[in-house]
Parts: C-alpha cells; structure tokens; sequence
C-alpha cells in the first residue's frame, strides 16, 4: 500500500482534461502507482476488502434507510482491453447482490425503434447498488459515428442527450464513473492473436474484430470527440492505461473507492428497539 | 480434496426423498464430507476453479453455437439460514457477466395483478447462464399457506402449477436445482442475536423475523408439503443442512458442479478460418 499514492491523486492523473489527445497517453505506463505487478496484486486484493465494505454500507443504507445513492461505472474500450477482467476481478469481488449488470450489445429491433437513451435509462442502478455497464450508450457516438449508422446531425444531437440524462441521473444520486481502457494498437493484435491460438479462446474472437481494428484512428478521434462533449463535473470521463491489466484493475479499483468514499455510506442505525427485541427473541 | 466423496453421493445423500421429514435431519451434520471447516474451506476454494471453468464453458458454448443449457439455484430458507452467504461465497466466485440472480421480495401491486408466477417466468436464466434466485415462486405455497395470503384451494391449484412450469422450464434446457438451507432453532436464535449485538449488523434485522420465528412448525409443516409435492425428476429438492455455514456452501458448490458436469459443455471450436484469420490480424 505504501508504493499507492491516494485514489484522489489517481483520479486527478487519469481524470480526461481539456483538449485530451491520445498521442500524450503512454499504454503503458502506471500513473500515480510505484509499485511492479507483485505490489500491485496484493494492493488489489487490500483494496478490494474496502470497497466490499463500502459496497455494503451503501446497499445497506438505501435498504433500510432514506438514502438515494448508487455508484455506475460505465465501461468502454476496443476489443480486448479487458473490460471483462475489471468486471470479473474488480467489481466481481464484492457481494453480488449489490451488483447490477448490464451488457449492451447492438440493439435490437425493439430498442431501435426507441431513443438510443431508451435501454440505457432502464437499467441505471437502484439506489444502494453499483451499476455497471459493460458498454453503454456512448456506442451510439462511437460505432455509431464511425460506421455511420445514423445521420451526423442525429450523433450530433446525441452529445447534448448524452450530458442532459447524465446530469438528470446523477441529480438522482447516482455517482457516475466513465471509463475508458486505453490499450495500445500492438497490444490489441497480440492479445487478439492468443485468441486465435488457443482453443478455450476461440470463441471471444470475431473476424469483424479485425474489421473494426482497421478503423482504429477513426475509433481514436471519435473517443477525443466524445470526451471533449461529454466529460462533466457530473459525470467525468477517465482514460486508464490498460496494456498492463493488473494496473488498469486497480486504477478502476481506485475511482470506484473514490466515488464510494465520496458517498461515505455509513452504518444504518436501528429502526426498532433493541433491548425489547432482544426480549422478545430470547423468549421465543 | 480426498476428504470429500464425489458429488453425485452428496447430491443422493441431500435429495428429498418419499416420506421426507425434517426429524431426520441433523442440521449440524455434514452429510457426505468426512473433513472440518479447515478442509472444507480448501475445498472450496479448489472447487470454485471447477465451476468457474464449466460456467464459462457453459457460457461460450450459447454465446457463439446452439447450446441452449443453463442452470437455475433456486434458493429457499428461514430467516438467517446463510441464502446470503451462498450468493455471495459460491455463486460470487465465478464470472459475474454469466450470472442472473434475482432476489425475489414480498410482490408488489403489479406483480399482485398476475399469476404468481409471472414475475418468476421472466427472471427464469438465459441460455448459457446461472441463474440464482434468492427466495422465489415457493414463497407462494410457503408465506403464502402459513399466513393464509390465498385461499386453500389456490395454494393446492399452485403445486401442480409449478410442477407444470418447472418441467416446461427443464425441457427447455434450464437444469434446475432447488435447495433448502436447513437450521436449527436455536442457531437461528444466536444467529439472530448477534444482529442485534452488531451494529454492522442492525440493518439485517427486523422484528418480524421473530414473528416468522414464532411460527416455525407451521413452516417446517409446509416445507415438507413442498417437498412431496413438488420434487421431481426434472427438479428435485435438496435439503442441505447448514448449522455449518462452510459445509453448505461446499455442498450447494457440489449441487451446482454436478448439474454443470451433466450438462458438460465444451469449448466451442472457431466458425471462421483460423489460418486466413491469423493473416488478416497480422496483415493489419
């Protein structure tokens, strides 16, 4: 622990800045942590009883209490920069019952026949429970742009709905974490070789995966365009050097501490007498 | 590993049989594993890396082929008998991104509105999936016969209707395994108590509790009603006592191993051409 700085300085050096540029993000490199992999595995797992904590001081406060908050990580990347690792190794090591999910895939007919917000506003987190979405709605100004698959001035439009909702949502309470996993173009193809090399992983590759790799600067300048237009105070955009994932995990492990110490969920008291209780269930 | 016999006896050894009566059953016992907590704990630990493989099997197998399995815990017992502790120590292990769980409450004005199982239908796992839930349609015939919230003659028309709804579950490819976490009174009362010694704890308590506690036999009364009439082939009942925390958690791993292992899924093998793909990536 003593190689970490704090999770402000963390968010503070990841946190996206005015006129952001890729060209100035090393994937490599681990800012605001000393430490090697080793070090960085055991601050994980340190880490990881914390927010567990947290996590269910949240959950309990909205369960039995007034208490409106949620926490909603918002996780983008190109293919295989681990969004699956932070999920299953960071946000899989708290209780599961105070976890919600959400995977986006491409639309349905269902839900292109709605705003693109439509799906996405249905599965913002309850109050007391982290919310995750595994891709999100910023796919409808990324692939979205990239691909042209709808007019520019409807993706155009969507930026200002993109920080309206947001806004709106975390008016509601929830504290909202956006990230995006930076891996480097030589990282992708090596990761996404193993894939085609090894048998239990042949089924997380896609040939349209190289397709899209191919439109990799277009995906670079519509990500620089997405956080110029939609990192707000209410709900800033984070770029995480992710080549080295245990770094990665534990700067995402950082922002979640962050956003839950920023709610300082505490201990609900009891709503009930004690002592009677204690009467009333000794003579039972 | 040595201590614990294979888990189609444990599974055998829990199953509800004919004439099931809960005076039977040792809530301290630990039917089938010859180890204590220490063991039990290795073991475990050993058998999350089983499941987690055969969950992501499981999950490959109906993301990319045909496969249409999945799996369904159905979790039931009195208050403080450890439901909690298995989502979160069994169940918890694995990916996240292949678990449905759903914790059912008291039904609201809505779900009032429909058949009772309407909102269990709609939780029911996809393909490929775990899906937990955390009390369920039971707590129609349990809740719902010991406080008289429908007429005797619905509770009797619910059993067959469930047995109906699970077969047609199970023939979709859904393994359903229901488990009923079984404790002694008096561990319910000091597990109950140490909620009120803890203010950690304060939230989890509520003074109907000992309401419920009150009317144990008339619970136990209607479990065993449960179990004759609606333990099936196509989804048994399993009673696992669990005066032990660790050795029920080991034996709902063991349940869940088994029905993944009948289940058996495998890698699925590329629908693309490896070679022309290992070109194209490394071409790009």
């Amino acid at each position: 622990m003593a190689k970490k700085r704090g999770n402000a300085e963390v968010a503070d050096l990841l946190r996206v800045g005015p006129g952001f540029r890729f060209d100035d993000v090393d994937p490599d490199a681990t800012p605001g942590y000393d430490g090697d992999k080793n070090d960085g595995e055991k601050d994980l797992a340190a880490g990881l009883e914390k927010l567990s904590e947290l996590q269910e001081r949240l959950f309990a406060e909205a369960a039995v209490g007034e208490a409106r908050e949620a926490v909603l990580l918002v996780l983008q990347a190109m293919d295989s920069a681990g969004k699956g690792g932070i999920v299953r190794h960071v946000v899989g090591g708290v209780d599961p019952q105070g976890v919600e999910l959400a995977a986006f895939k491409a639309p349905t007919k269902e839900e292109l026949a709605h705003d693109f917000l439509w799906r996405i506003e249905k599965r913002l987190p309850q109050s007391g429970f982290i919310g995750v979405f595994d891709r999100s709605h910023y796919e409808d100004v990324l692939i979205g742009r990239v691909r042209e698959l709808a007019p520019a001035e409807e993706i155009e439009r969507r930026y200002g709905a993109i920080v309206d909702f947001e806004e709106r949502a975390a008016a509601s309470g929830i504290r909202i974490v956006k990230v995006m996993l930076h891996i480097s173009r030589d990282e992708q193809k090596q990761r996404l070789m193993e894939r085609l090399e090894r048998p239990d992983k042949h089924w997380k590759y896609n040939p349209g995966d190289v397709d899209e790799r191919l439109l990799w600067d277009d995906y670079m300048a519509a990500y620089e365009t997405v956080f110029e237009r939609t990192s707000t105070d209410a709900a800033p955009w984070y770029v995480v050097p992710a080549n080295r994932k245990w770094y990665a995990r534990l700067a995402v492990q950082e922002l979640l501490l962050g956003a839950l110490q920023g709610i300082d969920p505490q201990w609900p008291g009891a709503d009930y007498d004690i002592e009677v209780e204690k009467k009333r269930l000794s003579a039972s």
